[in-house]
């Protein structure tokens, strides 16, 4: 997917929503968990019902890679489900030298047809080239994340002024255009957004934390939204889980309904590239 | 595996090579392409031609993950196919939220039974604990890597005098014993290697880069090498792809052998640990 089809339709369908798979056999409805394909099933009944309240999908592989070669074959047959309406992310946090990397890019952009994977940033620039050399495809990099192991090595302050994960994007920012390459920025780190966001004006942040790890929409849309939006906002747990009854699907739609209608609110009455 | 035995089979084989199985389909001998389960078949080859000179395989996930489904089968079956006498490690370089590292950690710790999995150590310390939870499992987490990109992050020189690599290394060493916390130290880095000793002093050390990548193995040994030995090093295409004709196997082992030899001149005659 090109970036002016990702911003197409986020100003057409008034979201900029991420709906995260990240199922778990022990999380899902009881009612589901006889079915001869449960993980498939919930993933099914949760894309069918939330797909006008999101522009996106986030399989994070290792909820699949932990039920073995069966979960590997689920976690394909999901990216399949989704429609190329949707822009497909394997959260799969990748990154290796690069003759490695490019079979970790062949996995997900061939073997299976994802339109981004998260890369961790760790090892530099030959690790992540192999990623940025698909074309329409895309290379969500680690920046500043949620949790609080990121006060370990992301926050430490560099001889230069920066934090590390500042040099991440300042550096990586001229590795890929805003056309191929996004950035994750957890979104329980608002304090920083209006900084991160001069870091790199043009590119798309991936925000997660939104929902059960406590991040606040309103805030990060204030301090980091572009005039082409700039931002995908990740909800795993706060939508999939919203119900453990039967009525699990419906409640998920309700639940992302309501992050959608307050994303219409943030969002510009119409895109830049529109006007343009 | 524990320390004590991943030990004594160093010292009772004279070798601590690791012997990488990134196997990738266009580099297989020809005569093997047409065998109906042809990865698996070179793996197994590869496997029992060089036991004697080795104890250690580390499967590249990355090369299995682009194959699709299928290939993830073929990872899990060559990790069973591994006796117990070697010690198994998943070459995955995961590393996510905790809840997260937790599904990979039951990927690779349960749902397939390798020792030791490499983790990228950007997110922190929640991101690498899941893994450290297990016991008699092992977590190796990326040091100073072997790639030209070590430079674009990990040697980058902290406000209190570290790089990026030794803050790592140093704080890690904190939250995983000796005996269950590997670093990631690549051989192309040997200048740096007696001044890494000295951050982590009782860590094993997983060297890869030997081989293809050039970094020597006597310099390695003599700056690096413990009462207890303390390193492996891993070589895998030098080893895997040292002919691409029918006698591959045969080759491999001689590669093989031709570093345990070098590896018994650099050991010491007795471990610490037997002597005590």
């Amino acid at each position: 997917m090109t970036r002016a089809e990702l911003v197409r339709h986020i100003f057409q369908r008034r979201s900029y929503l991420c709906v995260g798979l990240d199922t778990d056999p022990a999380k899902i409805p009881a009612h589901l968990r006889s079915h001869p394909d449960a993980i498939f099933e919930f993933n099914r009944q949760i894309i069918d019902a939330t797909l006008p309240y999101c522009v996106s999908y986030k399989i994070n592989t290792a909820f699949y890679e932990a039920l073995g070669v069966k979960g590997w074959e689920i976690m394909a047959r999901t990216a399949d489900y989704i429609p190329g309406s949707h822009f497909k992310i394997a959260d799969a946090k990748r990154g290796d030298i690069g003759n490695t990397s490019a079979q970790y890019a062949r996995a997900f952009f061939e073997s299976m047809n994802f339109d981004a994977v998260t890369v961790a940033p760790y090892m530099g620039a030959d690790s992540i080239r192999p990623f940025l050399e698909f074309t329409n495809k895309w290379t969500i990099l680690l920046g500043l994340t949620s949790n609080a192991g990121a006060a370990d090595f992301e926050m430490l302050k560099l001889a230069g002024g920066d934090h590390v994960y500042e040099q991440v994007i300042r550096k990586a920012s001229g590795w890929g255009s805003p056309e191929q390459l996004m950035f994750v920025i957890g979104a329980t780190k608002a304090e920083e957004f209006s900084n991160i966001r001069k870091l790199a004006p043009d590119h798309f942040y991936l925000v997660p934390g939104v929902g059960a790890q406590g991040g606040d929409l309103a805030e990060i849309s204030n301090r980091c939204m572009t005039s082409d939006c700039g931002l995908l906002v990740n909800a795993s747990r706060a939508v999939i889980y919203a119900s453990g009854g039967e009525d699990f699907a419906g409640q998920a739609a309700s639940v992302a309904a309501g992050y959608q209608k307050d994303m219409d609110i943030y969002l510009p009455a119409n895109s830049s590239s529109q006007l343009a």
